[in-house]
Parts: structure tokens; C-alpha cells; sequence
């Protein structure tokens, strides 16, 4: 009689646990995306680290990345998954299967009033940040991208790099219509600045919306990169945290995905750490706040990348490659905060989406 | 001020669910083991099957794999570090990195008065089935082995194959001192069996120890096998049940890791959806019981096997491998029923001896 009340208390308490969750809405949602960070590239920057931030993390779930047309995805069609909650054939930005524009939980949470922001180390242009702020049939329109960007995106800020895709040929940059899209984003209300001095030096007080490039295209190799996203990550949760309606940021771990395709496995370690440097500053962020999701995932697994040897106590792994291109294993995903539970267990890279919109809708 | 409430509501049912995990002490532990079942392995499983068993499990986790001396560890090692809650060195079985006999769970199952059982596709004296009923400095003495099991281990029930490993030569058995080792068991209340039939027709009312051994050595790939892992699973949970003090039953996944060795993509599938049938069989029992937790994972990745290629709507997947040995990749773990949440996040393989022994001794 004693154990089954035992049991019906204990009932009780999970009943009210999941009323509970459903109650739950973050008041702000980081996604990070470690691009082409499978399971072999966590296990590497693990030995390699000894311990992760990510570890801090305790709802895991598996997701699944195919696209419409390709049981191996590119990061445009994974990453519009994760940023409109629909799947779309490979190299499409921001539009369905079918072509057809979808909205992006960047674009949303601007409509409702949040902050928003993207940052990477890479071009802003480039497939992954693109596919949250723009919406073209091929990845390769960076030069249309660049004029979304400046022209119709909302976006608070922006820190990363590419700023060529921005700039006319005659100043250096990449564009042969003659538009310099940095005036644009000025005249729009945009503080831009390009070097690394500016950043660490900026008042940001005086901001209201910031577009940061320290690359004419993509910034080196990590740990060649000055700002890295650690600080990038920082100085944009401080000046989106001011928002109280909340705020959606976008970060990505670019150049995971790169290593992997030079089959580069001492730089997968170096990429890896600097990835999860920042998810630390992420995770710090959200323990002080409480009222923030954080969501760490990666689009697909790049290489086929296995750890054939290495030590622990030494901290190195011997890695070999597969392929040069991308694979079709399912990715981790990691969440922490209230709403984290919607990622335990199998899901689809659409479930990041179709989640973030239905929690800035609650 | 109704925020206020709100918050301190949830924070009250969060802490109220904490504890009741604290109560919670599963009656019955089964815990499954893919042999060099990584990622990649159920990715392709996923793909071929469409919708796993193991998709019903919400509770997900990594747990790193290395052994007291290499990186890269083999089944017996991983296998002595579930079993035990301690490393091993690669080949030990069942016992530590000094070469310390260490209690297996099963073994401390058995002694308070708990129902045990192995359920194998491989002899029962190979290395992971040995790791929980066995301590020997090397998984290749499975003379010896077979000569703990009949002797010394009190497991009630053994499904799996390997009865040369129990006979002498004059009997058509690999033993040269002679010993009947099956009479011995036998002699210690075991029915013995060896034929499929015998198994499908078994009256389990009047079998009170059970050892079923399907092949001299190891039996052929799925689906050539009979019984079917799933069968087996079923009929030892049917026999374990039984006992009201509960019951720890082993299932290993035995063949995943060979069709690793050998590089056959198109086995691993049909092994990995061999297993699963058996996982659906222990979900399936855990959800009508709701007193049973269920453990799944492996021991270690096989092959640095790789995607290339597929199709969802077609159920197949082009597979390639950088090794024909086992590597270092974390190995994903998945809980279901009550102390499911402990297995939640990055861990390692010794987490699972540790936790099932706190939940045995709770």
C-alpha cells in the first residue's frame, strides 16, 4: 500500500513536470551550428580539449539531415531547415522544395519585436548565415545575398566577414553593379566596421545596429582569426541582451566543415574548441540569465572522419577521412535551458525550425 | 507578480521531480549492447528500417570508450567497463587495469536474489557475453571461460551459441582436458538445448535454469539465424519475469561489429534492424511492466564506417569504411524507463557498470 502511493506521488509530480514544460517559452534562443561537426569531430575536440562545454549540456538528441533531393546535404538545405523548419533541395537558401519563400525564425523574431543576430567566421553571404537572413534558388548568388542583406534583412547584428560581396570593384570589392551595399547599411542605420582594433574598441552604447566584417571573403583558419567567435558571441549577446522583448541569435562554427574537407583533422581539433569556446560563452550566458535556449547542432558531418587512433592523456587523436565531401550520419544536437526537452531523442534537422518558431509564437 | 508565481510554480514541480527521480529504483535492468554499433551504424539502420525501436527511447547520451592502455578499445575491454564499472586493459575480461577480479552486475544481481541472463549471437565465451559471467586476463582463453560459466556463474538463463567450447574433442567439442562441461551444468540444474526446434518448443514451466547454445561456435549473419535475437530477448524475458525480486539480463547485438570487420555495408543494416526487432522486444516488455529500465548502447564504433550516399524513399545507403578495426568515436547511449535520466549527456562507458550497480543496490 506504502509503495503504491509511492508511486502515484511520483506520478503525480511527472504529470505535473510536463504541465510544467509546456508552460515554458525562452525569452531568448541561441542556435549555434557547428558546420560539419559530426560525432567523430565532438569525440576529436573532446580528447583534444579534455573537457567541452558542450558537456554542460544535457539533453542530446540524433537528427537526421537529408534534403529534398539528396540523402546528403549541403549546408544551404540543412541550414534552411534549421532556419524555416522546411526541408529544400541542395544549394536552395531560404525557400521550400518547391522554390517557394519561406519565412526564417530570424525574420520572425524581428516581425515580434526581438533582437536579433548573426554571427560567424565566414561571409555573412555564405551558405549557413545566409539561409537565416535571405532567400535565393543557389547559395552561389552571394552577390544577390550581399543585397538582401543590406537592402530588406532586419537583422541587428551582424559580426563575421565578406565584406567584398558588399563593395563595387572600384573599392576593392567583389561587385560589378556598381552599388556599394555598406552605404546602404549605413544609411539604414548600420555602424560598420571591418578591422579588429574597431571591435575591441567600439562603444556600444552608441550602437543600434552593427554589421562587423574582418575579411574581404572568409577570415583564416583558426587560431589565425582576430575577433574569434568567442568574442563575437560575447559582444553580441551583450548588446542583444538589452532587448526585453528577448532576442534570436545565429552562430556558426564555419570552418569545422573546412578541415574536413581538407581532410585536415589537427585543424578539425582547433575548430572544434574554438566552436565550443564559444558555446561556453553561450552557456555562461544562459546559467545567469535562466530564461535562455540554447540550442548546439551541425548540418551534416563533413569528411567521414574516423578516430583510428590517439590518447587521451596526450590530448591528440590520429584522424582519417572517407571522403573530401559531406556524409549522411545522423548529427547530435544539444539543448540547454527551458524548452531544451523538445530535442531529446531521433529527430529531423526541420524539428530545429518548426521548435524555434513555435516557441517565439507562444 | 503572476510571472512571479508562475516561475516559482515550475521551479517547485522541477525540484518535486528531482526528488521523485531520487526515489525511483528500476525492479528490472536490461541492458543491449551493439557491438560496433556507432552513429554511422544506426544512421544506415534508421535509413533501411525507417523507423527504429530505438527511436522510442528519449533518453540519449555519448560515452567515450578508451581502455586503461589504448585509445582505441576492443569488446572486452568496453564490455568489462559496463559490466564492472571499471577500465580494463584491451583483452582483459572482467577484470581492472591492475588485473583485479572486479563483481560484475549480473554476478551482484545473482546475489541479491535477482534472476540473471545472457542473450548472444556469438558463442557465449566471446568477449562481451564474457565480460559479465567471466574474469580472465584474456578474452582468447574462452577454455577457460567456458569453464567459469559451468562452474562458477549462476546466471539463470543462456541463449547463444558456442557449445564446442564445452565438450571435449571425443564429443566434437574444441576441449582437450576432457571435461563434459555440459554435463556439468546440467548436473547444476541447467536444461540444455541446442536446436532451434528444442527452443521453439521448450515448456518453460518446468525449466528452472536454462542454457540454449545454437551453433558449435558462433552462428551464421542474419537473417540466417535461428532463434532470431528477438526471439531469444523474448523468451528470456518471458523465463526472467518470473522472479517478483526482478531480474538483469545482457543482450548483445553480436554480428554489427563483424559486418564492420568485414566492410559490408549491407550487412551492417541487416544487423543493426536484427538488433532493433530484439530493442522493440525490451521496450515493448518495459512499457507493459513500467518497473524496467532499459539501457542501449554499444561498445565501440567498427570500421570509421561512412554514408557517401542513399536515399530515404529507397531504404539504402552506399557505405564506405576507413578501417576493418574498431575506432575511437564516442558511441551513443539511450535509456527508457525509470533512472533512464542518469544516462542523459556525455559520459563514460563505465558510467553504465557504476549506475546499474547503484540502482541494484538502492
Amino acid at each position: 500500500m506504502k509503495k503504491i502511493k509511492l508511486l502515484f506521488f511520483i506520478l503525480l509530480i511527472f504529470a505535473l513536470n510536463l504541465y510544467a514544460q509546456q508552460l515554458i517559452k525562452p525569452k531568448n534562443i541561441i542556435l549555434m551550428i557547428g558546420d560539419g561537426m559530426g560525432l567523430a569531430q565532438i569525440s576529436a575536440g573532446k580528447t583534444y580539449k579534455g573537457l567541452l562545454n558542450l558537456e554542460r549540456m544535457k539533453v542530446v538528441g540524433l537528427l537526421t539531415t537529408y534534403s529534398c533531393d539528396r540523402y546528403v546535404t549541403d549546408s544551404g538545405a540543412s541550414a534552411t531547415a534549421m532556419s524555416t523548419g522546411y526541408k529544400t533541395k541542395n544549394v536552395a537558401i531560404g525557400v521550400d522544395c518547391n522554390g517557394e519563400r519561406r519565412k526564417t525564425v530570424l525574420e520572425y523574431a524581428n516581425e515580434i519585436g526581438k533582437s536579433t543576430g548573426v554571427v560567424v567566421v565566414c561571409a555573412i553571404t555564405h551558405a549557413t548565415p545566409a539561409a537565416f537572413v535571405a532567400h535565393v534558388p543557389n547559395r552561389n548568388m552571394q552577390i544577390e545575398i550581399a543585397e538582401q542583406i543590406a537592402k530588406e534583412a532586419n537583422t541587428d547584428i551582424y559580426l563575421g566577414a565578406g565584406w567584398g560581396w558588399f563593395l563595387p570593384k572600384s573599392e576593392g570589392g567583389r561587385r560589378t553593379d556598381g552599388q556599394n551595399l555598406i552605404d546602404t547599411l549605413k544609411k539604414r542605420g548600420y555602424v560598420y566596421i571591418s578591422k579588429p582594433e574597431e571591435f575591441y574598441n567600439l562603444d556600444m552604447s552608441k550602437v543600434n545596429k552593427l554589421i562587423g566584417l574582418f575579411a574581404e571573403n572568409h577570415p583564416p583558419y583558426a587560431p589565425d582569426r582576430k575577433p574569434t567567435l568567442a568574442e563575437m558571441t560575447r559582444k553580441a549577446i551583450e548588446f542583444l541582451s538589452k532587448d526585453k522583448d528577448g532576442f534570436f541569435l545565429m552562430v556558426e562554427g564555419s570552418q569545422i566543415d573546412w578541415a574536413g574537407h581538407d581532410n585536415n583533422s589537427e585543424q578539425i581539433l582547433r575548430e572544434v574548441a574554438d566552436f565550443d569556446d564559444a558555446v561556453g560563452v553561450a552557456l555562461d550566458f544562459a546559467q545567469r540569465d535562466g530564461n535562455t535556449l540554447v540550442v548546439v547542432t551541425a548540418d551534416h558531418e563533413t569528411g567521414g572522419y574516423a578516430l583510428v587512433d590517439g590518447s587521451v592523456n596526450d590530448k591528440k587523436v590520429e584522424g582519417k577521412f572517407v571522403t573530401k565531401d559531406h556524409t549522411g550520419v545522423m548529427v547530435p544536437v544539444f539543448a540547454f535551458g527551458p524548452g531544451a526537452e523538445a530535442f531529446a531523442g531521433f529527430g529531423d534537422n526541420t524539428l530545429i525550425g518548426k521548435k524555434i518558431f513555435e516557441y517565439l509564437k507562444k
